[in-house]
């Protein structure tokens, strides 16, 4: 069992420990962020020891070389990745002419807390520095959830003697450099700067590109509660962009600095009133003052758990760390700017560039259809439909036609930034992702309009693809797919991944369904509906007989599905047999041992139970669940959730609360060791997934809500609300009953199956 | 058919037509090198088109950056490559006040010849200069073989009008760098330069290593053939490092700039002694002058080819493709420093880094064996042994023990520098072929003493390796191996490649039946020359298992070997299907099209049957021939010599030429269009084996050497020398009759087999 590192506490994550050395992991749990910008934890002052400051905007990229020894035909141009940019939240502090750096302290006490409730973060420490000064700093901060392009943080300064020194340098750190560069080489360039009094400006330009920043701080100081000016010095240190300021304090004065700072960008301005939007920004932000923008921003947050927040009473472990998911996931996307997408460490680190996976899809799309307004499911949507000619440009790379698209690995704006040819061109499961997501959204929703317009294009493309992308195999009879990657990642280029063989002949099911069902709402013929689309028969035909024989590997002695050809040629020992000082495998294996293994990095069959469950019968699933568990080692934070909900759905709730509790403390618990490159946000959705697809069992197919509640044994109840066919409802699930409020007055048939329960709509209480 | 660029001749290469693109096409035909340094046959004066200038010193090299964004556990840290050094052949000309380039004139005419007897490059151009001048220049160049620094040039410029103002600048240009930076790094540092008159020296260091060279140059200028001195102004042009002399030229007068220069650097002597060994070495050459350094250097060329040279009469083509193989073999590599080895474009060009590949044991120790003293070979598999550790190393990194070795793909000191995990970590029959040029060195030369000494040793490390590498597959009931990939490198992560799993047993069965031999011949028990060996029987048998139980993938339906597993199920048009404008397939499709498409990139099954004939009958030969052979697009250069010397087994004369044809004029022709890039150096030793080992059958086993003869139709006869257990023999095969003349006094059983005629050994004349 790993211990907590944090205080378990229903709205907070609490950290009362300082090890200096552990900080840049805790970085990554304190990060702040608006859904347009982000910043991890960092320290104000000057910290010495392990550290990533990084400060990010969505939408900011720069376009690095994937250029490698060996090119592959086909291979992107670049991988886009967010600019970590200046940091605005600077504070440099000297004490006596020493700078204040923690790591050079003795720290006498320290706390930090992130209040999700609120969207603040506060940090208070006891120090005595070097030279025995004791000093008291108390800093609080937040991402303004209202004014998207500014921070606020109140920082204090309180010291125990008399005739102290204290010099203050609030200012834009320029220093700062993207850590991930492929060959090592900044992404920002400083045009110029400006330094007037406590307002300091920095303007950049993402090299390479179009974009600029212009990255602003300005500061309000206090000497015990009452502003006071002072001598505005010119920073010497050419990376530190501002002002100096001289206090001498006595015992028990406190200094404070109230610092607004932030970003504006070319993606939402010009640059030539870059200046005016700052001046009023902050402005209207120092006016207002930290606690009423702490306030203001409160409000904000308020209106996001009203929504979207799940109450789970009896077990603050699961309490906090559901709570702890969504709260990032609001922090990284929150659906307002249709041209933003989800990164899968979101303003937390680095690593994947910050751009668009599959996991948008298949683990975030649920989340923010079930807690959102629609549009923002729709604007997601929406972004992969915009992108389509950049998805067919991608599938011609690999030689495909006639339409046929491959929706990228990793992309920006379509185009596909990933450089790995496995992964590149082969894990081309993803394409399946995007018509599930059509599908969830279609189901949620009815927005047929949005089926017929756009989304039957992208199932059409998408159908072209798989039909050009199988062929038959004389030796089998049949259609099969070869050369693929599954979503287990730890086998490569292998043929007849079932997943993706079961996904693609889905792909093509569904997408004539749709039309049939196009057809028939709109009262027309098939063939009407197919000339419209530029689909023939014949085209028609040929991805029936796909439907009809496409090869899906099984084991009658085993009654499963096997993973993919060749898989049971493995020395097949359960994951007990690893030695635990070789867990993770991916941080103790070579790769190739990896691939031979039989390690599932994550669900790869039962990805296919998950998305296909009603084609399935229990018996499959468990008997598929029980096999592959034993091999799965869930290296991939989009594992545990799958597994949790699979295991609800067999009603294995146990089970079910370990899998909930692995996917939703992943990073408060460091499970994978790797917590300091950031947060794990794309797989956030599925700790939401895991309560409301497992646990509670919700479906939604035609116009019925299915329910089918477990209760884990440490839970009292828990309850969620839930976004359906534009209705809002309330569900509570108690040890021995369910309630269910629709906060409308509309009616919606609801099917709840929970120990042979089995509740009708017209016992529905409407509220 | 392809035309032929450069004129048909039996020893030399002539280009007479000057077409300005394609000078740096050319440049890799007439690279020069003598076995430690070697250029590329760049032009001495400017030239603006096209062109890749280069220079190279075995041994020494860069540690190029591997990292690429997605690291993979046990990758290597760097990429050794050869280091593109200063030109020191770099002649500036100015004509007045023009400088020379032929890019910007009119050529009136054009030849350059490579004559390989002697070992020289000549060029003469007739020209009109952008201003009308018309001038001719001749350069005549080498590099020495017995002054291994150095090289030399003979330039002449010629005027036809009076008062010509010449401006010469012979120096050395420090501007070179590596195309081939995977972070576009430089891989050199000047450290300091010294220009005295017409001497120049460049003193360099390789950047994050120890080795320092130092580039040297020296003219003698000379009128109308007399000794001339001039003013000589030190060049202010940075990157060119020497004096400009001036001179006015009148009618018909002919400048000569006779040039030597050269490396010396830190791998052969101290860096305090570069200055004295370059001033000895420099005037000592400028003092023998350039006819009578041409004319040492022809008398080495001499030596090399009485030993190496293959005589064809009847068919040019072939005669002069056969000689520029061998004699750019010669260039390369010629076992004079145990320290150095082969690399795949040798100093033709930068690409594989100029380090040591498979390409050494499978391709061209052959052709070192039959032609040059066996300590060559021997010096070849000691780096080997060297190596071992290194190698026990590399295959602990894959998470093997018990001194298992993996020798590295590429390596320049058995450190493994390739970063592709498909390539690095699965493509491991590597090992085999380190086992088979083993097995081939004992035969041809009997050195037991090496075997017992230091082969044994590689061959149980190979050995340990393999045991650990396969699997025991409870489904086929079978030992399996797992994610590798073959010779054919257009499948990879494949599942029981028959080559490898073919390879991996006979690497067990080779070892035991030698430790079985060492004990025969030392009278002493199986048990104790284990013991010394520090093996046990258990290990013993725990290989003889795998022996008996290795899964060989077979279809009785096709009668052949099937190459892995899953081969079946693709889409199996042979390769005639292809659009031709789809050719080369490596050029034109996506990696993963390549993957699942049926087309071998090079001999894969039948490099097995290239390496063990003896084990299968000409029937099993011919059926695996015709059918892989509709499928391989010969996209390696190391394919078409296997399917000559395959097609020359099953007596298919005509297809045995055709191959031959391709893979000797494969840099002459431009088969692969990338000649640009430099030549293919280690498959020319497979040219050779066409010949010796496919058409004329060439086979030694134990005592006997076995012929095979076959004769292409268009040849009149061939001849050459061969090595064979210490003893040089002669072979003429004519169309009815085979000569073989042993030049020592001993015996050796031949036994000759062609159209049913056999020659016992007594009928042999004894020259």
């Amino acid at each position: 069992m790993l211990e907590n590192k944090y205080v378990l506490d229903p709205w907070s994550i609490i950290e009362n420990k300082f090890d200096s050395t552990k900080m840049i992991d805790s970085e990554s749990i304190f990060s702040l962020g608006n859904g347009k910008i982000g910043q991890r934890g960092n320290f104000e002052e000057d910290f010495s020891n392990d550290k990533t400051i990084g400060n990010y905007i969505s939408g900011i990229y720069y376009r690095d070389k994937t250029k490698v020894g060996w090119w592959k035909k086909g291979y992107p141009e670049y991988f886009a990745k967010m600019v970590n940019c200046p940091n605005w939240n600077k504070i440099r502090i000297s004490i006596n002419k020493e700078i204040l750096d923690l790591n050079k302290c003795k720290v006498l006490s320290y706390k930090r807390e992130l209040n999700m409730k609120e969207g603040w973060c506060e940090r208070k420490a006891l120090v005595l520095t070097n030279s025995s000064i004791k000093i008291e700093i108390q800093s609080k901060k937040f991402i303004s959830l209202k004014r998207v392009n500014i921070g606020a943080i109140n920082y204090k300064i309180k010291v125990f003697d008399n005739d102290i020194n204290i010099e203050i340098l609030p200012c834009i750190d320029i220093s700062t450099r993207n850590n991930d560069s492929n060959w090592n080489e900044p992404f920002l360039e400083t045009t110029d700067s400006i330094t007037k009094n406590n307002l300091s400006i920095v303007n950049s330009k993402v090299i390479n590109s179009e974009f600029e920043i212009s990255t602003f701080s300005n500061t309000i100081h206090y000497l015990n509660n009452k502003k006071i000016d002072g001598n505005y010095i010119k920073s010497d240190d050419k990376s530190l962009i501002g002002s100096k300021t001289d206090f001498i304090l006595n015992k028990n004065d406190e200094l404070t600095i109230f610092k607004i700072g932030g970003y504006v960008n070319s993606n939402d301005s010009e640059k030539k009133d870059f200046i005016n939007i700052i001046d009023k920004e902050s402005k209207n932000a120092l006016k207002k003052g930290f606690i009423d923008l702490c306030k203001e921003n409160a409000v904000e947050w308020n209106k996001i758990w009203r929504d979207s927040d799940v109450i789970i009473n009896g077990d603050v472990k699961s309490q906090q760390a559901i709570r702890f998911n969504i709260f990032h996931l609001n922090q990284t996307f929150n659906g307002n700017d249709p041209s933003l997408n989800i990164g899968p460490k979101g303003f937390t680190g680095e690593k994947y560039g910050g751009v668009t996976y599959w996991d948008t899809e298949a683990y975030c799309v649920p989340f923010y259809l079930g807690t959102k307004d629609s549009i923002v499911a729709k604007n997601l949507l929406n972004q992969r439909y915009k992108q389509l000619n950049n998805a067919i440009k991608n599938a011609e790379k690999i030689g495909l036609n006639n339409g046929a698209a491959l929706y990228p690995m990793v992309t920006v704006n379509g185009e596909e930034c990933h450089n790995e040819w496995e992964i590149t061109f082969e894990e081309i499961h993803r394409n399946a992702a995007i018509a599930q997501a059509i599908k969830k959204y279609i189901n949620s929703t009815e927005d047929y309009g949005f089926l017929e317009n756009k989304g039957i294009k992208i199932l059409i493309a998408i159908s072209r693809f798989w039909k050009q992308r199988v062929n038959f195999s004389k030796a089998l009879n049949k259609y099969v797919i070869l050369g693929v990657t599954g979503p287990n990642e730890y086998e490569n280029n292998i043929d007849n991944n079932w997943y993706t063989n079961y996904s693609a002949r889905w792909c093509l099911e569904y997408t004539i369904e749709q039309l049939s069902e196009i057809a028939n709402r709109a009262n027309v013929s098939n063939e009407f509906i197919l000339k419209t689309n530029n689909l023939t028969t014949n085209e028609i035909s040929s991805w029936k007989k796909i439907i009809k024989n496409m090869y899906l590997p099984f084991s009658k002695d085993l009654n499963v599905f096997i993973q993919n050809d060749g898989f049971l040629n493995k020395d097949l020992q359960p994951i007990n047999s690893i030695p635990t000082n070789q867990r993770p495998i991916n941080q103790n294996w070579s790769w190739d041992k990896i691939l031979r293994s039989p390690y599932i990095k994550q669900a790869d069959v039962l990805q296919g139970f998950y998305f296909f469950e009603d084609h399935f019968s229990k018996s499959e699933l468990e008997s598929n669940f029980n096999y592959y568990e034993q091999f799965t080692v869930h290296e991939s934070s989009l594992s545990a959730c799958i597994h949790s909900v699979l295991a609800s759905r067999i009603n294995n709730t146990e089970k079910a609360y370990d899998y909930y509790i692995r996917a939703s403390r992943l990073d408060l618990d460091d499970y994978n060791k790797e917590i300091k490159q950031g947060l794990h946000i794309t797989s956030m959705g599925g700790s939401w997934m895991s309560i409301i697809e497992g646990f509670a069992g919700v479906k939604i197919f035609e116009n019925k809500l299915y329910l089918n509640t477990n209760i884990p044994e440490k839970w009292d109840n828990y309850s969620f609300k839930l976004n359906i066919k534009n209705r809002k409802i309330n569900v509570l699930i108690n040890k021995n009953e369910t309630k269910i409020n629709l906060l409308s007055g509309e009616k919606i048939d609801i099917m709840l199956n929970n120990q042979e329960i089995t509740i009708y709509p017209k016992t529905i209480k409407i509220n």
